[in-house]
């Protein structure tokens, strides 16, 4: 056992400790300890925008992009923004201990199923240090104790962030342990975390594809796969085509960098030669370049082509592929061919076509005549999120605090034995 | 791509595709496939025979243990049993499009989240050939496409009731390809199966600790972990001994093999000297070998030594390790460091005692005065199980129809937009 990994192996040793202890700690306690971690956060601003700034100037030095420079800045606002996250956090009702299902059985034993935590929470991120606040209080808000291993770049932030979050919590009562964080830039921290089973119970990664990828298909820890989002636009027959516009808009240019983000709309042949013009001229003024299909290069000839890579890319950038359909069933077969399972949606009039549409769109959230830049926690009402499952176990979408918890059968009885 | 790949991927991919239409099938193609299912093993029952027999046949030439013969074995009695099986999940109700919230945004938009299918369910088994029969039904009646992999013993008796089960499925209107047998002897078709990304939603691994361990390290698919059973019977101080004696004497001999049958039982030190004797003079008469720690022996002078290996062993058989605790805390200790999550009991008559087991003891079932033994999808009303899940993500404990399935989020919206 290399160091690196008994770092981490004793870190999670701690973090499985201290989780059974959180498991039973109150509300009250969890909630004024994120109270009180939001205070420190405050309070020691002036230390983490120093060891930020350091971290800043060594990621300049080596050249690194402006747009992963932005997302790594800390500034006062930002470090308000992760105390705020903090207390809404604490406002948030908690889901430990709410029954899911009650039943008495013929031999009169008495089962119920409650929710309780998972246990320990592995989270491995990338640049935002904001991450480390933001997944600290919803695991320790869900009785979960956690282990960040953020971004290399970001080490000194994470750093500051992290021991400030667990001392004050550690102060309110929550268990020695709880908060972990990996302080190391080795990547075979990542490659431990992986294989501690009997130690973490879930592994969340939240970042680029290459990172999602190689947890996926290495982790022993079971892993809730987030992120990936390929979304279409179907624009139907007969659709109120200012809607439609108006949608499609919002989908691709309102924060194309975002998983929600539409990739690819897909228009009805039958409305094509009349909203293609107005589509391509009010993207066009919004910077979005055009790739579309032989169909709707026939009606905007000055489109780039569309290949059939672009079908399979998330740009995740001002580009849009654009795909004429004789048809929903075309429209349905290219989604379930092409996505990632995350937010579709279909701009419609007909009934049926709407209803057909989310029975056989195969994604996390299937709209009809709306943006599908709302998959958000947030605006899904959950308060907050650790991010968007496009998996079908355990959570599909956004994961808020229920979907940090497992269940946990209590049965009652008056010596009942099995026959 | 070698022949197995192929031949195994090709399966997979018809899976998905029947699955996307298994997924709008309506239950009663569904319910009247299973009943046109059973009466088919039935009138079969010749032709399954005769394949069991030569997989016996081949088994007892290879000198196969008694035990697993006789779970290869399949009789008349045993494919009525399978036959019963499909027509009870036939009459249970259908989980698929089950609401499970309902919410109105402030902006208006409609949020639904409702139950579908998982999608494709690879299951990895291994003796008993009626597994076949079980979790074609359970994956049907949940609208899932399942592709089975059973042992290389049974690979005739498999081979015959799938083709039966799937020819059948397929007469009432069952996507053809929804139920899959890989028919091939070769290992290697489990290292591709667990490499199906995209492809199948998640394995599940049926069969003894060396297989579950294999899965759980190297599938890059999701697994869900099962039937591993290292389970306790606490007694505690002042609890009524009669009832503790019939519930651990039920625990540890109703049936040893199976996951939830008790392997270590704790006796609180006030009652050992009571205790002990009788447990082991019935134990003893059930043919219980019995292993203890130095406190047990001391009361029993002739039972065997408890080595630190004993706490960790799952026997499945007639032995049972005993310690004495100094109190609950111990107890609950002892069983949060060595149990695999499965089913543990506390005999008390002491109401802070049994809340506190209930809490702080970490298992999929925790009961108070009753055998573990309950821990069964029967027993808890589900109706049937397709294995009792030892892990905390998607599903933990028995695992009937819901935990075969996912979620959906539909959202109705009249154009909203994101800001």
């Amino acid at each position: 056992m290399n160091d690196i990994e008994k770092i981490v192996r004793d870190q999670a040793q701690a973090a499985k400790e201290a989780s059974r202890r959180l498991a039973v700690t109150s509300s009250a306690v969890k909630d004024a300890a994120l109270r009180a971690m939001a205070d420190a956060l405050e309070k020691n601003a002036g230390a983490i925008l120093a060891a930020n700034g350091e971290d800043m100037k060594a990621a300049e030095a080596k050249g690194t992009p402006r747009a992963m420079l932005d997302r790594l800045m800390l500034d006062e606002k930002r470090i308000r923004g992760m105390a705020d996250g903090l207390r809404q956090t604490a406002m948030l009702p908690d889901p430990i201990g709410e029954g899911e299902m009650e039943t008495i059985r013929p031999n009169g034993l008495e089962i119920r199923r409650v929710k309780v935590p998972i246990g320990v929470i592995g989270i491995i991120y990338e640049a935002r240090p904001n991450v480390t606040a933001d997944a600290a209080a919803l695991c320790l808000k869900s009785g979960n104790a956690v282990i960040l291993r953020g971004g290399s770049e970001a080490l000194k932030s994470n750093r500051a962030v992290s021991g400030i979050l667990a001392e004050a919590a550690e102060k309110e009562g929550v268990p020695k342990g709880a908060i972990q964080f990996i302080d190391s830039p080795s990547r075979d921290a990542v490659g431990v975390m992986m294989n501690l089973t009997g130690l973490l119970d879930v592994i969340i990664p939240r970042g680029g594809a290459g990172l999602i990828r190689r947890v996926v298909m290495e982790s022993a820890v079971p892993v809730i796969e987030t992120g990936a989002g390929i979304c279409h636009t179907y624009v139907d027959a007969g659709a109120d085509l200012g809607m439609a516009l108006r949608i499609a808009l919002n989908a691709k240019t309102s924060r194309p960098a975002v998983c929600n983000a539409m990739e690819t709309l897909l228009v009805h042949e039958g409305v094509a030669k009349e909203f293609l013009p107005k589509m391509a001229k009010a993207m066009r003024e919004k910077s979005v370049e055009l790739r579309g299909d032989a169909a709707a290069r026939a009606v905007v000839t000055d489109m780039a082509e569309a290949s059939e890579e672009d079908w399979a890319t998330e740009y995740d950038d001002l580009i849009l592929s654009v795909k004429v359909v004789k048809n929903i069933g075309e429209a349905i077969s290219h989604i379930n061919r092409y996505n990632t399972g995350h937010s579709e949606t279909i701009v419609t009039n007909d009934l049926n076509h709407a209803h057909r549409f989310q029975r056989e769109v195969d994604a996390a959230a299937v709209y009809v005549n709306a943006s599908t830049r709302f998959t958000d926690g947030f605006e899904f009402g959950f308060g907050a999120e650790i991010g968007i499952s496009t998996q079908k176990l355990h959570a599909r979408g956004p994961m808020g605090l229920n979907e940090l918890t497992s269940t946990k059968y209590l049965i009652f009885g008056e010596g009942q034995i099995r026959e």
